[in-house]
């Protein structure tokens, strides 16, 4: 069996915790372990083999999905990492991934979003695997028992019983509340985003129903594919028209933390209804949700049902039966230009992370992390000079070619102009102060002359 | 004439704007060019010269006051700086005001708190002034004409009046909502807790009503003095008792910004009533105080009367109606022993500023602003190692008794143990990253071999 697991997701409706470039299936979400993605890949471990996983991103998120992987303790080929040059939609993101998976020969091939919460694990590998039995026959969508009657999921209506689960009679967009209530009485599951389907039927049902997404896929460069190829979801442009269309019900628990107000109902709350992620003053107030830095005192006094979220570079303060408006939020902060839609004030990268902790005139101060083993790329600057001091474990730096090694406590200096490369030899994680001065101090002033990652000059990645 | 302010209050409403460490008076208020008692003191030299102002307070704040003066473009005498061991309320700090103005001979004196915001300042001056027609008779208080029933201020019952004002015929403890419209029915006036009086009778009335002040006073040594003295404020212990009392009424714009309610009351509000210092994000939310940095991303949606206190190290979201509570915060903080009951993350000393930017394991980073002329003391630290990168401005380093001069762009490093000395010798403001290393990163680890300020050894002033 075959994964396709979607991972270019940009929602927009947890900002400030994530942000364009750091979304919703890769957060460290205080009180859980491991990243909604990171959950979904070890899911799916549990269907087949690291192998047989393929992963459809963008460019900006290969190096967390690598990352992420790795941090679980697992490699992943290159060859699994599909990059689309640009979002069209659920379709041609699972088309990639089956033309990259028929490479080897076709086969059954199951498809995850990576940012929904799932619960009841084996209930849920045992129902995924039930669904091999359609697969000579149907493309199949897994339908949640829905628990109550929710305005903000898409349903599905089944008709006659098949073997497992039943054939599809329609899919319904988003109700209101009355119709909700009225699909639950009828027996209609929510709609999940998760399909089986063998590689080939798929590729058979797109060529009768998308024959423009066929054709754009013929062509040799990926960019012309995705240049070419209609924006199209798989639930609009497929399972919609498809006449072989079977829905296995799936009773887990599910969430696709889709605003913050299904994020609060995924944790424990305490007696007045406060979930709290931290030791917060929380005074005659109920029913809120807060979310903030460790390091700062938090204080809430008569205060209810809001969404308090507050991180260094930003602050979201939202009435939670407004949780869905986070969006507007984003837009205009889009609209203005500001960064803070798009990044974190903690940037990852493929040999670590590193954190802007000040800015002012003529400065920047960064707290740098290289991962064990890793080395930034050999690089210069044209317009600032670097001080770096080593708080945490030990620096080999190179500065014009000339090596040394830099100890907890002690710093070094990077003239303007010099070319110079900071590395952890080390076992442990090194931690670098950096002070950057210059009149110019954005990321893109850097000439990559050598990089272990194969990065090019003035890009972020 | 003689004016005695009192800027020893450690107001605890406004947190975490303000601090124990940095109270109300001295705080530099977004939209406002000047610290209410910056504003003060001005007040001050249009009734008198400025040879004339006493200002009782205590060590903590010695260094705000000279600095707050001092950017005035002010001078002020250490004699006329009173420096109280411990807080005893408001009578002793006139007391030891009014012993030392009688160093010079007796003379008619005005006592003005530091931490009111008065407009309306010539007829301010105006009214003050009449009060010297009755200083050969009464100890005058100016009374607030009220503008609205408020029931968070005492109210002055006035009786038959004289050549100007009053004489006073009762002082009113806080009112309920009821008895505060009777009040401003029947022409009562706000106590505002400014005085005037001739110190030959002010001293008087002490003697007479409070002998246990009078006696401690006779002590050669402030401490003894503050030890013995009971803590008495001078509503409660003489002009409630005494039976020479006059008011006059003074018709001015005045607040006491107690609470942040109080302090939105002060600002122009936008057409939803909210209150913003920023260009923050507001959707569909109004009547909100939004304080936070402007260096932050802040968005409300959907919230309503709030009060909303963002900064580095601290965040208050309070109803505006319960805006009196936040004192609890404030004891909370002090039982966990929370710094941030105390202090900011920026530190004022007689040399300039400090900022806290970052805290890690063994290592911590600040920004350190030196004013033009000034010098640290010359010291050493067992504990810490410290690298000093100029962003700004130029330094003279000592380090063992060698000088060198580090430009901005240019860094140096001090080790554990090493005597050493930062000193602006420009004309412009020094700034400095600096980056501590060691096991134990408290301000307490300094030996101080010279200081310019006379401040001893671990100490924090």
């Amino acid at each position: 069996m075959k994964v396709i697991i979607l991972a270019g997701g940009i929602g927009t409706r947890l900002w400030p915790l994530s942000r364009t470039n750091y979304p919703k299936q890769f957060l460290k979400i205080k009180k859980m372990a491991r990243s909604i993605f990171q959950m979904t890949y070890e899911r799916c471990l549990k269907l087949t083999d690291h192998q047989q996983i393929y992963i459809v991103t963008n460019i900006n998120y290969k190096f967390l999905v690598v990352g992420q992987i790795e941090e679980l303790g697992h490699q992943i080929d290159d060859r699994q990492i599909l990059i689309e040059p640009v979002g069209k939609n659920t379709l041609p993101a699972i088309y990639y991934g089956v033309k990259e998976i028929q490479k080897q020969g076709d086969d059954i091939t199951v498809v995850f979003p990576s940012d929904h919460l799932i619960k009841d694990e084996e209930r849920f590998i045992n129902t995924i695997k039930q669904g091999e039995n359609l697969a000579d026959q149907y493309i199949i969508t897994f339908g949640i028992c829905p628990t109550k009657p929710h305005t903000g999921y898409g349903y599905i209506k089944p008709k006659e019983p098949l073997q497992v689960g039943n054939r599809v009679d329609q899919f319904k967009e988003k109700p209101d509340k009355e119709t909700a209530v009225n699909y639950l009485a009828m027996g209609y599951l929510w709609n999940s985003g998760m399909f089986m389907f063998r590689t080939d039927i798929f590729c058979q049902e797109v060529k009768e129903y998308l024959p423009d997404v066929c054709d754009a896929f013929k062509s040799p460069n990926i960019l012309d594919i995705y240049d070419q190829t209609p924006s199209v979801s798989i639930d609009y442009g497929l399972m919609e028209k498809s006449k072989n269309v079977a829905v296995i019900p799936l009773d887990v628990h599910w969430s696709d933390l889709g605003s913050f107000d299904a994020f609060y109902d995924e944790f424990d709350v305490d007696e007045q209804g406060n979930l709290n992620f931290d030791k917060d003053i929380l005074i005659d107030s109920s029913n809120n949700m807060l979310y903030s830095n460790k390091e700062k005192a938090v204080a809430l006094i008569g205060v209810h049902d809001l969404i308090l979220v507050d991180q260094k570079d930003a602050l979201l303060v939202c009435r939670r039966d407004h949780s869905q408006r986070v969006k507007e939020v984003v837009d205009r902060l889009k609209e203005l230009n500001d960064p803070r839609a798009d990044y974190h004030l903690t940037a990852y990268r493929p040999w670590g992370s590193y954190t802007i902790l000040e800015e002012g005139f003529f400065y920047k101060i960064k707290r740098i992390t290289v991962l064990p083993g890793k080395k930034l790329s050999y690089q210069l600057h044209h317009h600032r000079s670097e001080h770096w001091v080593v708080v945490k474990g030990t620096a080999k730096v190179t500065i014009e070619g000339k090596e040394t090694f830099v100890r907890s406590g002690e710093s070094t200096f990077v003239q303007t102009g010099f070319k110079h490369r900071l590395e952890n030899p080390g076992k442990v994680l090194l931690e670098v102060i950096e002070v950057q001065l210059g009149e110019y101090l954005n990321e893109d002033d850097i000439v990559r002359l050598d990089d272990d990652f194969g990065r090019s000059s003035g890009t972020l990645e």
